[in-house]
């Protein structure tokens, strides 16, 4: 990573007290703007790119938010709608659901109609339907990763929640083809045995361990950590087992969504010790922590609460403003040094991706707001930070 | 308490079952409309019952609600208007604070002009402007209690938010006037000591117990309380500490606020063994756990999320429903024969009120939906539960 930036000794601020009031506004944009970081390529290694319209819109934000690695969370099949139409409300313009190889690539194909110049790796979504040899003909195809969504714990399998267990064959062709599991690692919430949204993840982290413990060689991700016990859980794990942190989880902490349900998502974001403990693993640098946003887009109205009968949708939406908000984000905490180590080199060494060659500029800059919606036909998107100063911007080519 | 529940032994199910299906429906109503409850005239420890317009739609709802008795906590002052705007929001048609005797007095007369039949008990606002002169003058005057919202915590001094050390002239002439002090028992967020709306409540216990111990004839309420630790730590203390405990707070958990801004609240619903324990001891009879709803009205676009730039106003109304919402509540729980204690006994007798002698009766009800909303001239408010079913309904005279 090339990081020029400019001294700020006292020296400087000296001289810059000795120049004529009315130059300093001046000199002082000038400054900035030649405060630029260059980053190898960046990779999101989880985000939701929806389907139809809404599709076309936020796709096409990837590579607006700096990135041109997208590994694809697929939309959700049909058999769990219910359930997880709980966790995160609808899906906007929910088309046939993506349940197998064949999907997958039309799936990819749309997306690569949209925006072509993105690399998108394709997962498959962990159900009954999955066989292994549907998981050998998907590592044939291209396909990289399969994602677990919550309702596979083992901890309700007396609910008529199936247990991981069963999915052990999977897991095994998965292992032997070098496919990468991608666990949204939450139980779900029981009053019975005091499991809420605040507990879900570290309830869970068992479930990873034991997974971990007997599929050794299972490459694994755990998807979205928000906890300190989430990040000393990974840690402890061997070199097989990583994590993904998204952006917002980096800034936002409990309060932040109390009462706001423009920054509410899943996982919750946590106490202001566990957002630490996020931000303590990238300023130390430790490789099998790196980003995905999670960028979960959802129409307007869905993030908006207007009556006590409908909740919002779950997820918070970074796309378009992606690389400067994690620069903005890491540089709040003395972190901007592993940008690039965190959103573009831990992320494709630990898929085997190659390095990539293709570099991306930011630009400090003092005057940036963030946009306060976008549009694409009947499509609206609110991004994260609507209407905040953000502190970088990416240099156009 | 005078209840008439019905029988609901298997030998009555088993006579139900005898009887032709066309029958049932009829039948089943008939029983329940014969299960009804009579309780001592409840009393509502903590209420807000606002200004203006807004105040003469609330305040009829005390007794719409089956209460002759509210607590009234007065509109916040002047001097803290911005941090307490952080906390809760604005509050609707806010016209000039109630800082002394003669503004209580004032306001009390008008919330007499809107619905004479109500007994209202008056508080002043913890505040630097506060005198043991105007202590001995409040009593005198007949107003009960001195509220304190959080700025009033040690904690935080060096951060410019005074010490409750201040007070304690305030706090000496209230125990010589046997005047109670109603605790917001929770620290501002501070994300550097890991504070935050999660554990506010546990961190203040220990000031808490340091009044108690300094001041052990003053009568203190912890208001609202939201967690195990509260009601452990009151218990823990002696015959003077009591606790207030809320009707929504019986029924939510954190989850239920997530992404659902009509049912925020500060403090915030906590984890499901937090309410167990709410529960618990309301289940149990401790005559130092009472009812106070602090109802807390706010008109629906201040509930309402629209934007990311503008949270929700905390508060949730429940006046209108009161007490057959802790009827349900309590009968969910299996705590229905302790409605009267809870409602009426254990709040009159801490605060050295008489036992009323007006009753009030439920009746059990399958028919009952909670209004969508109330309105008066230009002011609307919206219940909690609004549009769901209610176990009881106040039997009119």
């Amino acid at each position: 990573m090339v990081v020029k930036l400019q001294s700020r000794t006292k020296k400087t601020q000296a001289a810059f007290l000795r120049v004529p009031p009315r130059d300093r506004d001046l000199l002082s944009q000038a400054i900035m703007s030649a405060t630029t970081i260059s980053v190898a390529a960046p990779a999101d290694f989880h985000v939701h790119l929806r389907q139809g319209s809404f599709s076309e819109l936020v796709t096409s934000h990837v590579r607006l938010g700096g990135f041109s690695l997208a590994y694809v969370m697929v939309p959700i099949i049909r058999l769990t709608f219910h359930r997880i139409f709980l966790l995160t409300g609808p899906q906007p313009n929910l088309q046939p659901p993506i349940v197998n190889t064949e999907e997958a690539l039309l799936y990819k194909a749309q997306l690569q109609a949209i925006d072509p110049t993105i690399e998108y790796l394709m997962t498959l979504y962990l159900s009954p339907d999955l066989t292994p040899d549907e998981i050998r003909k998907a590592k044939q195809s291209g396909i990289v990763g399969v994602k677990s969504y919550p309702r596979g714990v083992t901890t309700n399998s007396e609910g008529g929640i199936e247990s991981y267990e069963v999915y052990y064959p999977i897991f095994e062709a998965m292992e032997e083809q070098d496919m990468v599991l991608n666990l949204h690692g939450e139980v779900p919430s029981d009053p019975t045995s005091n499991t809420c949204v605040l507990n879900a993840e570290a309830t869970f982290l068992p479930h990873l361990v034991k997974l971990h413990k007997r599929f050794p060689k299972l490459r694994i991700v755990l998807e979205h950590a928000t906890t300190r016990a989430a990040v000393e859980c990974v840690k402890s794990l061997g070199s097989t087992v990583a994590c993904t942190i998204t952006a917002h989880h980096l800034d936002l902490v409990v309060d932040d969504w109390a009462g706001q349900s423009w920054n509410f998502c899943k996982p919750v974001a946590k106490f202001p010790d566990d957002r630490q403990a996020l931000r303590e693993v990238i300023k130390e640098g430790h490789p099998r922590f790196f980003f995905g946003s999670d960028s979960a887009p959802h129409p307007p109205d869905r993030k908006s609460v207007s009556s006590p009968k409908q909740a919002c949708a779950a997820g918070v939406y970074t796309s378009p403003i992606l690389l400067p908000l994690v620069a903005t984000l890491l540089e709040s905490f003395g972190a901007l040094d592993k940008l690039e180590h965190f959103v573009s080199g831990f992320g494709r060494a630990f898929y085997g991706r190659p390095a990539a060659d293709e570099r991306v500029t930011l630009r400090k800059t003092l005057h940036k707001f963030v946009e306060d919606s976008w549009a694409l036909g009947d499509a609206t998107v609110v991004p994260f930070w609507a209407g905040k100063q953000i502190g970088w911007e990416i240099v156009s080519e």
